[in-house]
């Protein structure tokens, strides 16, 4: 195979893991979710035992990125899509890495009685999924313009951060026995917004990736 | 030059980098702590504004190591020593995120009197700081002995970590008008706890750079 063709596959295959990756992340995303919601306590620990995996998918990614430049000594636009693959791998395992702590706070709530329907908590989510989905959707189809509208609603997830903080603190004077629950789920609320922040920064890589430009989408 | 001295030269350059990236990280927690304890915003939004300069350290550093394994493609130890360098100015980075995440509490709670002398939390930090300091030198000394003594002490943050909580919490059903504080104390807890984790994820790259072994010191 000539040096080209095998660069391309070997970054390929990179891609396919990346999606691999990605699925897992989002799937640990939602199971958290689901566990929380539910007060499942045997769905949270699956997610928790499951990060090793994802853990180690980054791990395989990073190493086989950094043997593939070893061994092809590849130069400017080939070398970026490399650097944007691990940046992509090690946000991605961030994300999961929240998806544990989602489940975590689960597990510290237990089965004790939620102050309330958990309706706005999971909204969020789906507004942070949406956003994993679109960086993940712009890295594959190294489209500029779906990254800038992933980013674009990084700033309806913070709003609505601060709007499920205030309203979870607000709970805590008329139920102060509840404190350890309204506070794991604050800290819920701040997991998510995090997710969000990590898609926010894979979509800065994707405009990375395709114009070469270091951005800054947040500000 | 050879391509041995011209590795080894390249090497020692990002060391050097790093060790000033280490230096930056570690100054940003104690200046956030010193704001947090004076109340002191303009401080604050120093360490705030300084974290650009550790994002670019990170990413002169990241750039730096991927063109040296291009350039010189190096095989088993060499290639181990740069995927370790790119790891610790990773948990580097995220440390000064740490950093800045507690000058924007001190923010948050600005000059509103704070319900107790802040006495446990500095004492936190100290300890999370001498994980910092270890993993650190671990990583210049090529030191295992220093390295698991670094990831042992994090049992004692994690400790820490779970009482300062608890205690913070038990303040709220009295000072209800102060849960925005507490709460944000609560979280500088949690970035603190997140620090030491850093550190030790640092400690564990460095016996991974010794041995070639991935281990898990935080089981």
């Amino acid at each position: 195979m000539s040096t080209r063709a095998n660069f391309d596959q070997n970054l390929n295959e990179l891609k396919a893991m990346l999606l691999k990756m990605a699925k897992k992340s989002e799937q640990a995303i939602k199971e958290a979710m689901i566990a929380l919601i539910n007060q499942d306590i045997e769905r949270a620990k699956v997610v928790i035992d499951g990060d090793n995996e994802i853990d180690e998918l980054d791990q395989v990614i990073n190493d086989k990125a950094l043997l593939l430049i070893a061994r092809e000594s590849p130069v400017a636009t080939d070398l970026r899509k490399i650097n944007v693959a691990l940046k992509v791998s090690s946000e991605l395992e961030r994300m999961a890495d929240m998806a544990v702590n989602i489940a975590k706070s689960a597990v510290h709530i237990g089965r004790e009685k939620h102050i309330k329907e958990l309706i706005d908590i999971p909204n969020m989510m789906e507004m942070a999924l949406e956003m994993v989905s679109d960086s993940i959707t712009s890295y594959y189809s190294e489209d500029i313009t779906i990254a800038r509208k992933c980013a674009e609603k990084d700033d309806n997830v913070d709003k609505m951060f601060g709007i499920l903080i205030q309203e979870l603190l607000g709970y805590i004077p008329r139920n102060p026995s509840s404190t350890n629950q309204i506070i794991q789920l604050a800290f819920v609320c701040r997991f998510l917004e995090r997710i969000a922040d990590h898609s926010t920064n894979i979509a800065e890589n994707v405009v990375y990736l395709v114009s070469g430009q270091r951005v800054n989408l947040n500000a």
